[in-house]
């Protein structure tokens, strides 16, 4: 090393469990920041795994793992909630920085836990009730719940659910009685009351261990088969009273749990007009990918920029409306390979923002997503219509205005 | 693996040749793209060696290091001039497709190549004179050339030149012919006028092998020490009929030449309005940075796609005017390690969207750079003034404004 090579202080490392999509998306931002993100992975062709030159193989259960992962580097965080809260609390102990904290992240692997915080809050969430216990109290106290909610109730696994699963939606006794008999001893579940609502919104926010926040604009989400298919980012008709109100009950929660980093809250915009609270999710969240093309600052970067206790970065949308839309595996094989897709979606729609998670495709998986970022002023009907279009075409190979290929 | 395990064609792989930034940021694109950028680099730390999951440690100057570095890969490319010609051609005759090919890629390396077949196609070129041949005959050249021009010329090593290396300005006899003497046998030189101009500009095209073109807006470039200091895009008050001519002279001599991928064309604006080309890069190039954050399609997403023969993403502004600074290593050490210096930036210019390379820090050194992009409307000065004293704050730990971070 020659006299006038100068190295700087060397740049921080962050470590995230997890070696998904949300991981290799992280990495973009990593890279930008001069960093290379850390990846604990449990394989090598995981989607992160195969774009960082930083991976540890292993699993997210083994403490051990979590340990080689974590040395060294400056901030532990995570790509998903399934991490078990008694490892994180043994890092802790031993020094780690783990972002979110335990103490914070266990409401979002908990949802029984959540709930009942969330009420203590005065944060307005649908009345729930615990069913867990012997299997007799839990069908009285189901019973009686579903009675006072006419059986409009959805009964969830308090942990581990995602993406749909874990989740009932129900509107008799019978089906909900035959949830509890058929669920397994290590199942603890909860049931809350359906809520009469007008659409789902998400409020992502971010904070930083010095306590500062950051808010985007709060978007609409529109799911499909209990998964998110389609982020419209802003809401569409939304008042900003609304808005506001959502962002600083995401804010002031996240505040309260001493949460680090994004912050997804999904809430329930109800028939009247009201909020409430659905999910949380700590880290970056699908309702934030439109971010990645539509803001100054993506959700990635941002929550690199809070689990590094960074200043956090403009959340301002670029220019107009921005709808992100799914590719998700298609039920029967597209008669074309993705790469051929990719081509002529690009001929198509080349302002396009293609993002894909490197992953092989089954049927409804998340294998990437397309933003269109309007122009300022544009009608996201309109943005909407491309997003949906380019998204499937990509997931099936079909355009969904009839669009010929070969011109027949 | 499972049944229901459906891997689609592969995404394909791209190569390139050169650890730099460069590739350090193609390899961002890539990840978009379903893709793992794979590199040929000197060294392990290189900035896109210390990023990419899929490095060969290796030399340009090696027809095996090149060789291995091309296995399987679907297309060679570059991030940097210097791969000697024979051995491309050697690889395209085993059928690697390299992009650019070297029928184009030698008008890049070759700086009197260029300017004679600039000349013959009509392009506007300042005049020039080939220096080569023994010391005599060149000084007799020389000084008929410079004689010619009143001695306001400029010499230029014909190969391997830039940032300002091989490139000598001139006002005199005695100094021009002392760069003749000076020069080592290996190095062929060649003198050009000096145009009397009013600014630099940059038309950053690019083409497909399927002949596709597309056009970024043309930009201005500001030189510091003979090296790319700001980019502003587009060039404030450059006429709409000027403009095009400039897309046009480029997409039209990447053509001619068989270009694939980004190309910059650099040119002299001249004290009369005209135009006059400059340099060449086959490759993305620092005057188009600000596409990162600015344009639809990066360059160096549009790279990937053009190397693959993917149709080309748009090119238009995603909002308002965008300037670019580059972070330079200062002469002297900063006074806070480049950790400390993100924090304060990111805490006084939360839009500004920093790209650092990973290299240390030596004077003069490009290390990142500054994007900020204006909403519609905006005061190109007024984002210039933001992104010049962001990557000064990053280069030197000190604001052009005189805010004193210590609030003394």
């Amino acid at each position: 090393m020659d006299d006038v090579h100068r190295r700087s202080t060397t740049m921080p490392v962050v470590t995230m469990i997890g070696g998904g999509q949300l991981a290799r998306m992280t990495h973009q931002s990593a890279i930008e920041l001069g960093q290379c993100l850390r990846v604990l992975a449990s394989n090598t062709d995981d989607p992160a795994a195969t774009v960082s030159a930083d991976v540890v193989i292993g699993s997210h259960d083994s403490l051990d793992d979590l340990r080689r992962a974590a040395a060294g580097a400056n901030a532990l965080t995570f790509d998903h909630e399934g991490v078990p809260l008694a490892h994180l609390q043994a890092l802790e102990a031993e020094g780690v920085t783990v972002h979110p904290p335990s103490k914070a992240l266990h409401f979002a692997q908990d949802k029984l836990a959540m709930r009942t915080r969330l009420s203590a809050l005065g944060l307005p969430v649908p009345d729930f009730v615990d069913l867990s216990g012997d299997r007799v109290a839990a069908r009285a106290a189901l019973r009686e719940f579903g009675a006072r909610h006419d059986w409009q109730i959805v009964v969830k696994a308090v942990r581990g659910g995602y993406d749909g699963r874990g989740v009932w939606l129900l509107d008799d006794e019978a089906a909900a009685l035959a949830v509890i008999d058929g669920a397994d001893d290590a199942t603890q579940l909860m049931a809350e009351a359906k809520v009469p609502m007008r659409r789902e919104l998400s409020a992502l926010i971010a904070r930083s261990p010095f306590g500062q926040g950051a808010a985007w604009p709060v978007v609409e989400t529109i799911q499909r088969h209990g998964q998110c298919a389609v982020v419209l980012a802003p809401a569409p008709g939304l008042s900003a009273e609304v808005a506001e109100r959502a962002q600083q009950m995401a804010l002031r929660l996240a505040d309260e749990l001493g949460v680090v980093g994004v912050m997804a809250m999904e809430l329930f915009e109800t028939s009247d007009g009201e909020l409430v609270v659905n999910e949380l999710a700590m880290r970056p969240h699908n309702s934030g990918h439109w971010s990645m093309d539509g803001a100054i600052t993506s959700q990635f970067e941002q929550h690199l920029r809070a689990v590094l206790d960074y200043p956090l970065g403009a959340t301002d949308a670029v220019a107009g409306p921005v709808v992100m839309a799914n590719v998700l595996g298609a039920a029967q094989a597209p008669s074309m390979s993705m790469d051929e897709r990719i081509h002529h979606l690009m001929g198509r729609i080349p302002e396009a923002k293609i993002h894909l998670y490197g992953k092989s495709e089954r049927p409804d998986r998340k294998v990437g997503h397309v933003n269109i970022v309007g122009v300022p002023g544009a009608s996201i009907d309109e943005v909407r219509e491309r997003a949906e279009r380019a998204a499937t075409w990509l997931s099936t190979a079909t355009w969904t205005d009839g669009w010929d290929e070969h011109g027949e």
